[in-house]
């Protein structure tokens, strides 16, 4: 019930960032814990959420002629074995299945924690000629990872994801594949969740088991920690060979293509929650907000208010919004608060003095600016204002990201960065693992990304004093 | 490549049924095996017709309020077990997970087979008062059940479906909801499958476990068997006592609330192949057809033909429809078995003598049929068609399920039924056990509903000959 349930103060973000992370997911209803320890449930609004992400980017794929298949969700232990690298990186965070029925199964099967074997399998019975690459394949699923610790969206037992997998004739083509889908996740942070982002490669140290090349988006939280926020990976031609995947060339012998792979997970929407979120809640950047307007009637009981309200619901839905009119007997001040902690990105309160004047008040939910406007014309209005809650938005974050990104020298300027304020440090780096190693022990940040744009200067590794060139970012992350 | 692949024929239906089926999953393209047993993968052209039915399905569910949530894979065997018939109905088909990386857990974890105890789970903790119901949630996910011998979309160890789950105060409330559900069902096997159903409800013998009332849709195949489509289940307030999912209700009491649970699965794609297909391959209802018309140019190295094929295909998607042009160099010919065998409704040809008579021709699927048409007004053209090949594939399926259902009245009539052509026998039933199972040992058939039209008039049952009056429908089932 609407009345009995109070809008709780939440923990606000300065006093206990982590507490107000998880008040918000709780309280927006998000999520629900579960009677399995380390699985979350998505409620309907989270899970709403989680659709819109789903409905963008699935378009985004189709767009670039990505198809959407289903795997199996267990994968034989032996099949997963065939990859060593990919396999050791995995094998302590799987779920085994032992038993189907009362039967001990003769081998075990894995709950897939992720499926580049199974593609792998695919591709072996079905490739045979040139002609039938690329396959650009994709699938919508959850998959599985044992994890000791464990927090709503960012790291929990079970979770969500695409993962793209595909195959084609060239590596030039493979690498072009991986660069693209880098993209297409950096635009659908910027577009759709309003999250600027860092693209850039990950070291040898932190790439994908197995791959040849990890590239990543990292984005900046509003504690200033990073979050991988996707990756996209090369394979060249490894497991091709591993999983005997080949093909008649235009040569007309057998070669194995060159294989990528690329995801994303509902961690997003922890990312949007530290992104934008403040101490009234949720903050939904609109393109994904599940209600993107909420009118709400104040005085209701007047003559004309909820004809008036469920008219402007009925107005903005053809403009193609998606709208609640909250009619209830709650009072309206109750209802501002609930539409806060969910992040509806703006909201629209009419009264009988509105309707007199023939107007009502648009209200937004990032800055909370409050303005009257015509009831002629309000369709492009709100279309406006949800506009410029995105570029808002985006605005705030590219700043947070841009203010708290440091030019650094020394791995002693890095640990006095991350014991202050925290934030990214931008360094040169000789490239060598020991010094990634050391600034980790030393000034506790792990490597995020060396980034796609490279300044090109000469400067010097913070750990060893090396010459070198390459830019690298490090941060604490998530 | 397409060259190099032909376009094999297939086992007619007439000699092995059951073999043009399989030959029609793996010749389409909707089906691969993989390396675990019982698994299926469904490959880009299967899970394309998946998402379109998943798109109508979740557009009508939303219509009525429903909302998507995503609950754990996994259930813990003590969770699973508190609802004694749900669990000794599924225990011998659960795939059990017992280590979650190299340790063995405390606890064993099934894979869901079905997540009503999920479901309660979560209402346990998140329901409190009247005012939060119905509750009215879905999801789509796939589930395992460890199946002996399994057949592609039939029965398979894993397969994807979507599974609601309500609660509401009333009984008479979740009662509605059981039949709107069951009506939804039937509507959409209608209006997107083209496949006619029979309403009805079944039998205590094969409800489902733990349910006081299971609904079901029953449709017929081509080879006369019976193929349970869709269920819809009305569980009293039995879970909710078995799982303390409680409210304070109107009148400030603690109550249980009412609940059910429905779900179809992408068995529908078996009733599709089953219901519509014939030896040159698939035939797909529009509605769900990922390709809904191929446009093929003939003799496209002519002046103005592959234009002219391009515009067409522009001109139909601009109308709102799924098109594919085939401009790859392989013949006219071993496109039109292709697509044929692709199932996809509407083809267009257009070759050099037909833009000099500014025509093209349409041929249908269904029937074969072939027409020329003018280009001008094509669109609405192929839309009327595409209604005519939806009605006409609906008329047939209506006919062959009219033309064998049988009226009769003894378990001997039944067996002679089964033995010579099959079909649904219609008898009357005195609802016991006995007759029921003497009828499966004496005439070879289950029962598949006592339908919702109940014709009211009074009769003997076929096994015991007792006075009865309730109709019912048995068949041989897939």
């Amino acid at each position: 019930m609407a009345q009995d349930k109070k809008v709780e103060q939440i923990t606000s973000m300065e006093d206990d960032f982590a507490q107000w992370y998880t008040d918000i997911c709780k309280k927006a209803e998000l999520i629900d814990y579960s009677s399995v320890k380390g699985f979350m449930i998505l409620r309907p609004y989270g899970y709403a959420i989680w659709e819109n992400i789903q409905r963008i980017m699935d378009g985004e794929f189709k767009k670039t002629g990505h198809e959407n298949v289903a795997m199996p969700a267990l994968i034989p232990e032996s099949l997963l074995k065939k990859e060593g690298e990919l396999v050791n990186g995995f094998a302590p965070e799987v779920a085994w299945v032992t038993m189907g029925g009362s039967d001990k199964l003769e081998e075990r099967l894995a709950f897939r924690p992720t499926s580049e074997t199974m593609f792998c399998d695919h591709w072996h019975s079905v490739l045979q000629t040139y002609r039938q690459l690329p396959m650009l394949y994709n699938q919508w699923c959850s998959v599985i990872r044992w994890e000791k610790t464990t927090r709503p969206f960012l790291r929990s037992r079970e979770f969500w994801w695409q993962e793209g997998h595909t195959i084609h004739e060239t590596a030039e083509e493979a690498m072009a594949e991986t660069e693209q889908q880098l993209n297409c996740y950096a635009d659908f942070c910027r577009d759709a969740l309003a999250m600027p982002v860092v693209k850039g490669r990950k070291t040898d140290k932190e790439k994908f088991a197995g791959a040849e090349a990890t590239y990543t988006i990292e984005s900046m939280m509003k504690d200033r920690k990073a979050l991988q926020s996707g990756t996209s990976h090369y394979f060249g031609d490894k497991f091709s060979r591993a999983y005997d995947v080949t093909f008649t060339g235009r040569d007309n012998k057998l070669q194995y293509p060159f294989q990528t792979s690329w995801g994303t997970t509902t961690r997003l929407i922890g990312a949007v929650i530290m992104t934008h979120g403040d101490n009234n809640g949720l903050v939904l950047p609109p393109a994904i907000a599940p209600i993107q307007v909420v009118v709400i009637p104040v005085a209701a009981h007047k003559p004309g208010v909820l004809e008036a309200a469920a008219e402007i619901k009925t107005r903005l839905e053809a403009a193609g919004l998606r709208v609640k009119l909250d009619d209830s007997d709650n009072s309206p001040g109750w209802k501002f608060a609930e539409y806060e902690m969910k992040g509806v990105p703006v909201r629209v309160e009419i009264g009988p003095r509105d309707l007199e004047k023939g107007q009502c008040c648009l209200a937004r939910r990032d800055t909370g600016e409050k303005s009257f406007v015509a009831l002629d014309g309000l369709e492009s209005q709100v279309q406006s204002l949800l506009t410029a809650v995105h570029d808002n938005l985006y605005a705030q974050a590219e700043k947070n990201l841009e203010d708290n990104t440091f030019d650094l020298n020394s791995w002693q300027e890095v640990k006095e960065m991350v014991e202050t304020k925290g934030g990214f440090a931008r360094t040169k780096w000789c490239g060598k693992l020991e010094c990634e190693l050391k600034m980790k022990e030393l000034a506790g940040v792990s490597s995020r990304c060396m980034p796609l744009k490279q300044s090109g200067t000469e400067g010097v590794c913070p750990v060893c004093g090396e010459k070198c060139t390459t830019d690298i970012y490090w941060g604490v992350a998530y």
